[in-house]
């Protein structure tokens, strides 16, 4: 690293209004630079206590009356928390439970039934396996047919790929606000515009956004979204997703899991299903309160933040790490495969050499944590409010030295 | 309650081979009797410790390393577990993941693709809400018809109920192996048989009897099952489910939420989706590690117990627990809603009563903590390593007194 670099990363730090707030973060002896908060957030210091007190005295203490002490209640008030929070969203739009994949599946279905006749499913190329492989299941069920853009490698979708392909057939489009390796940030609003004046219903999926980037359900007009809590949100590994169904289509759609929990009553145990007003109707089984835990702590700490500050330090992480690729890496033949524009970049960047795939393990050895996204892509995640300045130098450092030699 | 049944209680404790294992457990302050084991088991008291743990040196230690070094093994692993010691199961067919709900909604949408022309499911009408609420959504949805069988309130389905309904057009049976409200355990070797020999597939849920009672879905030749981990598995609210799916079956069957991690090479992120190899295949979000943590201290203590000893004890309990309803309490006029015969009873009794629906907030106020499903019955759950007898005379005792007073 060069001593500019270096005095510049240390003043960036020094600079940094949320600087402080990497200490409320559990240390990780051996990580140098975590560069896939993206992918897996780091748990705040509290949260291992808060579990554990709720394991004893919780479920320990109030064992089956916490759920209508407090339980139950608790899919609707942490969404809620979420929206307000980091989706731009009012309140009972916004429910956690499941997972990211089969919340996609009940919103997509649910979508598709409130379009009946019209045959089209809008996606693209670039979207996280999950969603590409779900709608094909679906598709392939209902005997749909996909409409799959094609953006370019450090790009995304734009309205433009978008007007060209919506019309009287398209039921549904589903596209990731942010991309999962380009990091491109779609222009959601203009998207849910044209998507609405075509007759159709959006789904965004806001794994790559939470917690990161402004995010306006209710002003960008959304129909559905759904998204990932154990990246930028930090609920752990495989904790619970979340969805968001806009309150005027609350009655119309309806989800294909009918189970106890998204019923009217689910202790009324009636002979028929009758699905609960709002967005409860959503809910399938019991909601995994465990799972629930660590989010909450991420989203009161993301607000005591505020979004535009943390969103300030996400663009100046990802500026940053451009620079020092640029110094650094580009000499070596290392690509930017994401947007330059901060305006329309997520909170990571992904790098790209055909030796990267050989990198990993190495870099992991040394405590140098990005991940890799074939065919040859680093993405380097940039997590606001755990992440350095410094951090980022040592690491994109580190990648240089594998690559090139010390 | 009776000086006899106050030494008899002492008696049953004293001769108990398990009574030291209900040290284990974290202790509720002002509960007197926990009676809804069935509904929400108790945490075992290094859990709490041990999740925390998890989340300063497994999550936030290792980070997203932890992906590779363990955690995408978990869901079958612990599944392995759950298989050996409490289902009967060889390794490779048991996956931990998703809710009940959603497993079951899996697990019948393969079995019903994989009965093309079949257009008969059938159930019962005392099977838990969501089993119902499920089928008829899946029945709506494929244009199948639901044959409901109508078992007595103190009993179940038995194998002759089954062999009347079952013929050429069955594409599917789901049925509850112990019956959430009568207790009613079923015989599901036979009709496991009798489902195979008209052609159809099986799927149990086994949500109240894991953990409890013998389960042996390889010995029966079950098809396909699911049930809930936070009953006698103690996995705590909304802990994941498990599902089975009997190797012989795997390759043929596909479930439609076609996530990423149910993908044959998740990381590979090609541009198709390629079912996993065995059960992996019913994967399809991100597993729910946090919540897995809690269950497997519980496998490891059924274990360590020993399931037939486990089931003794919990005959025992039921027995008992009968025995002082019928003294105490059936002449204030309540009466018996489970079988009689300990041979096809599971781990709870069913108590009824017209008063019952209001005392459960007073019983819950003085610490003694049953469930109650309407329209007037008191479930008694006595999960067998967490429940003394003596316990089982104080609730009892209390409910006597709120019913006929002091």
């Amino acid at each position: 690293m060069t001593d500019r670099l270096a005095r510049r990363a240390a003043g960036l730090d020094d600079a940094d209004p949320l600087a402080q707030l990497r200490d409320r973060f559990v240390p990780a002896p051996d990580v140098v630079a975590y560069l896939d908060g993206n992918s897996l957030g780091r748990p705040i210091a509290g949260t291992a206590e808060r579990v554990a007190a709720f394991v004893r005295e919780g479920w320990g203490g109030r064992l089956i009356r916490g759920w209508d002490e407090r339980w139950l209640a608790e899919p609707e008030r942490l969404g809620d928390e979420i929206g307000r929070v980091a989706l731009g969203a009012a309140a009972g739009q916004t429910l956690v439970g499941d997972s990211t994949t089969v919340l996609l599946y009940k919103a997509a279905r649910a979508a598709l039934a409130a379009r009946p006749g019209r045959r089209e499913i809008v996606l693209d190329a670039a979207n996280f396996p999950t969603d590409r492989y779900l709608l094909a299941g679906i598709a392939a069920e209902l005997g749909h047919r996909l409409v799959v853009l094609d953006p370019p490698a450090d790009g995304g979708v734009t309205a433009s790929m978008v007007a060209e392909v919506v019309g009287p057939c398209t039921a549904l489009v589903l596209l990731s606000h942010v991309a999962f390796r380009s990091a491109y940030m779609t222009d959601a609003e203009a998207i849910t515009r044209l998507t609405h004046e075509a007759g159709a219903l959006v789904l965004w999926d806001l794994s790559h956004s939470t917690g990161a980037v402004p995010v306006a359900l209710d002003a960008w007009g959304a129909d559905l979204a759904a998204g990932c809590t154990y990246k930028y949100l930090n609920g752990g590994p495989g904790a619970p997703a979340f969805v968001y169904v806009a309150s005027r289509l609350q009655a119309e759609l309806r989800q294909p899991i009918q189970g106890w929990l998204g019923a009217a009553d689910p202790f009324l145990m009636g002979e028929r299903y009758e699905p609960a007003e709002g967005v409860g109707r959503f809910a399938s089984g019991t909601p995994p309160i465990l799972g629930m835990l660590p989010i909450a702590d991420m989203v009161a700490l993301l607000d005591e933040a505020g979004m535009p500050a943390v969103r300030a330090k996400s663009v100046a992480l990802t500026e940053f790490a451009l620079e020092v690729a640029d110094e650094l890496l580009a000499p070596a033949g290392v690509r930017v495969e994401s947007p330059r524009d901060a305006a329309v970049r997520g909170s990571h960047v992904t790098l790209a050499h055909p030796a990267f795939a050989g990198l990993l393990q190495p870099l992991w050895a040394r405590g140098v944590v990005p991940d890799f996204r074939g065919p040859d892509g680093l993405r380097i995640g940039l997590s606001p409010l755990s992440t350095s300045f410094q951090e980022v130098l040592a690491g994109l450092s580190a990648v240089r030295e594998e690559l090139v030699g010390g």
